[in-house]
């Protein structure tokens, strides 16, 4: 029996992983970032195939990780987290510093960053475990806490986009009886539910200025759900 | 340059990894257990080669991660932190349930259980890095939060074994003047710092059954470094 609640236990950071050279490069959420081995400092990613930092990573032989704090601004986990790259430049306008390997690098709302040298790549289905050696560390920022994504799912009501090795199919999860009288809206760029049995407030209450506060989305790109 | 200091901004829960069978089994404390893919879930954790427990997960082809809680004892730590299977039977005297493979999973001080199928070994240095796929999962107590790495190093004082990945030489951290006044002792079991200065109470000064916060051994088995 596999109870999905059990694995919203498992603790994580909230991540940019970035990739590219001076001209183009590109980044995304992550939450799975670790440490391999001590000597020499080894760490590991897990990079969904068809994400566009993923083909960066290949060719540039190299990565970068940006530590996320828990203020996080909503509109760079809407940026980085919910729309690709295919789309849009994703660094334009950031806050970049660039790496010894020529990878950007975001400093956007991080505490620290990370630079390395890919060494190894490992096939696991879905997804690519990069395995890459630390060059350069530093620390940004050393007031604020980093961002946990425990907090980004409780406080901050964050969902994982769809090629997150952490999503979860809601349909797994146990069901839970309706709410008739409240409605639910849906983000239609992230995914994320206005819940008015949650908020205590009707969605149609809210000032017209509101945006969501995982993507920054307006409240236009809200569907009843 | 590196900065160590980055690394400790990412966030890690804390996990008692086991494996072996009815007769035989060992588990070691482990920071390093993060999800791959959504879809089939497979997981990876990070295990030391000179770990029995490595020997068991490589003879059985399965692991369980056991989700520690915030209160966690100190002697969990002590145990299955910094003592060696190859000495003492660490699975011994722990409340114990037994997965489909037959392994043994430590219910102890936490909050969910997983158990795995191993399909992939991949050597990186010191370490392997195990891939499993997930055959059970449940929640053993839903009102404790998750230990995380942070919470253990900032709350509980807790520092990494020789053999964790995240271990870190403090010889590479930067230099602190020192404070002269103050003395430090060192817990010979976990290498636990007990920092006068720090702590604002003279070692001599604690009481007789004064215990090592992260390992649970005694005052006596301290020394002054």
């Amino acid at each position: 029996m596999i109870n999905f609640e059990a694995l919203f236990k498992i603790s994580y950071g909230l991540y940019i992983v970035s990739s590219g050279t001076k001209d183009k490069g590109n980044g995304y959420i992550a939450n799975t970032v670790f440490q391999i081995t001590a000597e020499p400092p080894q760490f590991a990613i897990s990079c969904n195939k068809n994400n566009l930092t993923t083909q960066f990573i290949q060719e540039s032989g190299a990565f970068a990780v940006s530590i996320l704090h828990k203020d996080t601004e909503p509109t760079i986990f809407g940026r980085f987290g919910f729309k690709s790259g295919k789309d849009i430049n994703k660094l334009e306008g950031m806050s970049l510093t660039y790496g010894e390997t020529g990878v950007p690098i975001v400093l956007n709302d991080c505490v620290a960053f990370m630079e390395f040298k890919l060494v190894q790549s490992v096939e696991v289905g879905t997804h690519i475990i990069f395995i890459g050696e630390l060059l350069q560390a530093d620390v940004v920022d050393n007031d604020k806490e980093p961002m946990t994504y425990a907090h980004y799912r409780q406080v901050r009501k964050g969902v994982a986009p769809k090629n997150a090795p952490t999503y979860i199919d809601k349909s797994k999860l146990a069901a839970k009886p309706p709410a008739p009288e409240h409605k639910k809206y849906k983000c239609t760029a992230c995914g994320y539910i206005y819940d008015e049995a949650k908020e205590g407030k009707k969605f149609a209450d809210l000032p017209a200025d509101w945006v969501c506060a995982i993507c920054g989305s307006e409240k236009d790109d809200f569907v009843e759900v």
